[in-house]
């Protein structure tokens, strides 16, 4: 395994750096995973990068919920104000972006929003629920930042990698939303976040229940991307 | 007690209409608080007003964080949405307007968030917050009622009364605000949502829990409007 | 399909009854499943039990949880008393008896406190948990029902049926546990218990979205079958 | 204020003395309230003492949801189990004992259920619970300590004083029972408990967000002293 260090996101700072590392072996198959290199290449069938998106779109409706569970966690004004802002940002611009791309794809918001969750996905959205629910603004944010970082990471990956084809690739435009400015200082942002929560909530005494919470939560999202391998839209819970 | 109705505000209309008239003394004496009296003829002691407007600051605080919690408990994007949009104007319409008008009243935001609740204030906002996270978005949402389309109320009744002064009256741009056309549409929408909700969480069925929140919190209101009449900054809990 | 009828759980009665009837085919899938065929005849591979056991074992770690949140979410004593009562029976009654019946599998706990989770254990009591804060105690004991209730289903079904073999089944202790006269009350207070709650909580106008959790509740624990199925200790998650 | 240090229970070690030590003026009006002193030499009317014991039992039905949603919270099965004893022990034991109590004072339980909160009762209550959802099992327990340790305290200082009349004293039995040895227990667990939560969970980092916490729950509980120097039965919100 050769280190991924990006000269654009300090993957290796601080909280999200030790959490990162020390979940090495997983964090990498995360970010490498086979449905990745053929989205990079245009082998990825279509069908399966409809399932993704569709089952994404139900991801995006729990996401969101997530985030306005950490403003009622917040136990500052600037914490409270940070998940407003992302939760407008995610119904306002990401989810209407979703579905403008869906629409591309043959699937209607309709469509999506009456289709079954697929466990993958369902398993994650309300792994980090509870998580936040439980614990405290740091547990949620550190069940959250596998999904908001890696996303920048896998892009720039995708980026980086010469066998990624862009020309004539039907997802260009998925790897260019994440590797692009806008999402890349959401995920910047993120990691700043989890340094300043976890320096103000005592992340070095709690870290080895956080680090069991990012590695299930790495784990999770490494399976959601085994959605977009199955092109099957039959029920999936 | 002559009932009051408004020709704008539909106060007798379906579940908000029918809690308001099953707690008819309590509600009555809610929107008819001596404080209020005071305000509308311009007698209040300014150290009392300030208070209040100190208080009511911390108090959105807590108000912003039941919204929140509305979003997390949203079983639909439009009810999501919905809260995330309230969540917005309160954090950044409503309480920087708030700080415009408590500066020129001598009251840094600073200030403000360093000072202690009173325990009027802090009653409330955490039965609010309890009874949604205990109960579903019906409960939360009647417990918030009495707050969001009581002011209001308030404000249309002080301008219908001959008693009030407005001319020269310190106090007349918070009278205003609350009587003007942005917030009575606020009003207005939470009287629709709560309609909405009470239908398809089955309000009739609940309906004794349902009265017995909203009388609390009809009565945690009327309590607060007396943090208006002390004017000391004498910790308050 | 044949429907079954119960001559000792009251199995289509009131609003379990409904729910059963309007998940007819996902019920009878979950309720019919192999695992439990092969389980009942004694050609389940003793592998795919102990993973069954274990992963059952972290279940019930947060279905124990599940309770405590009942408890918080109770509006009357009675229903506190009973979420204690059931959460106390969970941890001081049924977890140490699975214990025991574990270690007779060669499983210690600190070995199954250790393990991960697979994903269809961690989905189902992670959506029941995120479930039951979103909503009310009824949504709560609307998505605990399937496991509570079924499982007394299950296990008088596989008496009833002549396929089954006691007789020097391995598993003869699992079956006659859950048809057991004290399970048998369990079940059947669980039945009860929802009635109550539907009644007091408006069930009926809230019924397609209890209808919508009871579903996935349904299917997740179908699912949960599969888990005994594989016999693989390797990472689930 | 001469420093009072008891040989019984360790008031000055670890988390918990440091926020007692600094807090100590609002800890000491709480442990020294007047209400005490007259509880004390027999002088306070029994009317006091009667609303008193009516509002402690309102208040012990919200306090016993708070350790079923400690429960909730809990990352280990010991918390967990924890917690449900606690529960267990609060609903079948001190519950049924205040009963018994109130009995002899002529309040029944179905008289004091039906009544009104106090805000001074619903302020505390909820605030614990608004703060141990928002936070996690840490911030929960900080909530709670200046109940739980801070009756035992009481009672021992009561136990220690020379004003102190026990003979023919009608509140006699409410000082035995907190100074006795059963319930001193109970403040040594409560203490033993905050400490080891606080190392696993970073309390150090985390200390002014704990000590502004444990500082209101204190004043709220002074608070709470002053409905027993109210006779009034009137309705409180």
């Amino acid at each position: 395994m050769i280190p991924y260090t990006s000269p654009c996101l300090a993957l290796e700072d601080g909280l999200f750096g030790r959490l990162r590392k020390d979940t090495a072996e997983d964090w990498e198959a995360y970010v490498t995973h086979p449905f990745l290199r053929r989205l990079a290449n245009g082998t990825l069938p279509q069908a399966g990068f409809r399932n993704y998106l569709l089952q994404d779109y139900l991801y995006l409706v729990h996401f969101s919920r997530a985030y306005a569970l950490a403003g009622y966690k917040s136990q500052t004004l600037e914490d409270l104000r940070a998940a407003s802002r992302t939760l407008t940002g995610l119904l306002e611009v990401e989810m209407p972006l979703h579905v403008k791309l869906c629409a591309e794809w043959g699937l209607s918001e309709q469509q999506m929003l009456a289709h079954d969750e697929d466990i993958r996905s369902l398993a994650y959205t309300r792994f980090v629920l509870d998580t936040g629910l439980a614990g405290d603004l740091l547990d949620l944010t550190v069940a959250l930042a596998p999904c908001v970082i890696g996303y920048g990471e896998v892009a720039l990956r995708l980026l980086d990698d010469p066998d990624t084809q862009l020309e004539g690739n039907p997802y260009r435009e998925w790897i260019e939303t994440y590797a692009g400015a806008e999402y890349q200082a959401v995920a910047a942002g993120a990691i700043r976040q989890l340094e300043l929560l976890g320096q103000r909530l005592g992340a070095d005494a709690r870290y080895s229940m956080l680090l069991k919470t990012f590695r299930t939560a790495v784990n999770l999202e490494q399976g959601f991307w085994g959605i977009g391998e199955t092109s099957s839209d039959a029920k999936a819970l």
